[in-house]
């Protein structure tokens, strides 16, 4: 792995958010009706983190590709992760997303459905008119519809393990829909843009992939493991909403005391329970060593994910990619 | 115009929905979750009249392309239609499409908006993997987007125009992106599937274009002045409703007498009116020439998407193509 690598992975995402600003706001014409434009406006000129779009960019310039030719496809990536917030928003009730009131109550229920459909639809739009070959279009096409496709299917696998815990490869494969899929769609698709072969956009691909795996086990390990003053998250919050993780089917597995294994599965799920139940039920997945499973299997992603990266040569945005996998594990919120 | 067509529109569109039995099921495999695998089978594999696939196949077999290689297109255009259908059976409330429960309801609804998010996505995999030059695949994917785009817009509009008379001119623009876009993108794809030059692609994109207003202006006027028993509509339905129509946007204009005109307001739109009382709404209609504009607009539109078809040569496809634009304007139901 390439050392003294000095690029800060948050900074570089603020940087690249920053520059996004203006391209994200070039696609989105005064049509009618204006109630379904802004509502589909809203999301994505708010800002966030962009991620996505980041990777797009990264895995362009990462291959040799002109990285310009590549913005319009970050567009789409985030406008397509913004279409699926919408909809998720309103499944999932949430009331606020980056500071403002979600689109089904701050407009209705119809123009939330209907201004994510229109972000969706317009990504596609966006693609068609790449600036790339034709051939690679046809690629980048393939890769973000399957995408879409996958994430449709994690969010619904997501929503039938509501209050169950199951197994640790379907919690696994639930995360990978929900959440890898686009990344490695973004890393593929900015890898096609540039004009990578086709065995550099497989380990672009893959990376992002892990990438997504390992952020995803590590969020779920902050929330179990990290400082609610840091997070804005209470360590009892998890456990009380029975979110299933990797910790969490751990415990279960290899926690061989009946009794115990009881006590535990009486607080995980439990909305009243205390905060010192919550802490009890914390201290048992610490003895289980469940708590160090999530984090070790996070790290494990992310040692995947950089394997990948051999077939980059040298460049600021390999460094950058290789700055986010390590960020993936190391932070505080 | 050809003389002597023998095609019977209807027949023949039994028979394209019939041999599309088949291709329908081919492309939603056996994946998780079940649940929302089989809530996207739903709708698409009901059958229905698959005006739109069958507008891809006789675009493609018209301009003297193989027709097999359009089938794929085909599926994924009626795809996109069922999304439209299961979102928009949400948002209208409807609790029957096609002789069964809708989705929203037979499963719930965050099934139904996932079901609709898969095929949409469903379709744009078919697109990518299109067996036509990769130029013509993404000008298909342009008109499909675009039409994709148009249709948010559409229902938007029309759910922004309920209870409300707009103008002669929103009216044929919210029919237009919700009716006639996604049939203009069905003969556009089917042509340049078929691998049509850019002349006769534009052609017959304005053909179905202006057969869709055809086709909808004339199921208003059906609303109006069909035979109940054949419609299986009330008469007085879409007075009762407010439903605005290019007829009644016309009697608005047209009709100068201050007290006739404040009569025919009191009856629209007024879901108490008794049947004597819509028929009143409907005589004043007659009177003012309303319902003979309605016909006479609908005649237009079919004569202006006729006069587009000169661009082929002749061959079946062309005539079911002509059979099909008088059909819209000669049926009882």
């Amino acid at each position: 792995m390439a050392g003294g690598i000095t690029i800060d992975a948050k900074e570089y995402l603020m940087k690249t958010s920053k520059e996004l600003d203006g391209p994200i706001r070039k696609y989105i014409g005064d049509e009618e009706p204006a109630n379904l434009i802004e509502a589909s406006r809203q999301y994505p000129y708010a800002g966030g983190k962009r991620m996505r779009p980041a990777m797009v960019l990264a895995a362009a310039g990462a291959v040799g590709g002109d990285v310009s030719k590549a913005v319009p496809l970050a567009v789409a990536i985030e406008y397509i992760h913004n279409f699926t917030l919408i909809h998720d928003d309103f499944m999932d009730g949430d009331e606020k997303r980056r500071g403002m009131t979600t689109i089904h109550i701050a407009y209705d229920v119809p123009t939330a459905i209907l201004a994510g459909d229109a972000l969706f639809a317009k990504a596609f739009q966006i693609i068609a008119d790449l600036d790339v070959p034709d051939r690679n279009m046809r690629e980048i096409l393939q890769y973000v519809s399957q995408a879409v496709w996958d994430l449709a299917r994690g969010q619904e696998m997501d929503i039938n393990n509501e209050r169950k815990i199951v197994s640790e490869d379907v919690y696994i494969e639930t995360i990978r829909l929900k959440t890898s899929v686009l990344f490695a769609a973004a890393a593929a698709g900015g890898a096609l843009a540039g004009g990578a072969d086709k065995r550099t956009v497989k380990a672009l691909h893959e990376y992002a992939m892990a990438l997504g795996l390992g952020f995803q086990i590590f969020d779920d390990y902050l929330g179990i493991a990290g400082d609610p003053a840091k997070t804005g998250k209470s360590v009892g919050n998890d456990i009380r909403k029975g979110k299933c993780t990797v910790m969490v089917t751990h415990a279960m597995r290899t926690i061989k005391d009946k009794r115990l294994l009881e006590e535990f599965k009486s607080i995980l799920g439990n909305m009243k329970a205390t905060d010192e139940q919550t802490l009890r039920a914390r201290a048992i997945m610490e003895e289980a060593g469940s708590i160090a499973y999530g984090r070790q299997l996070a790290q494990k992603k992310v040692d995947e994910a950089l394997s990948k990266l051999d077939v980059l040569a040298p460049s600021e945005y390999k460094d950058f990619m290789i700055a986010l996998a390590k960020y993936a594990i190391d932070r505080e919120v």
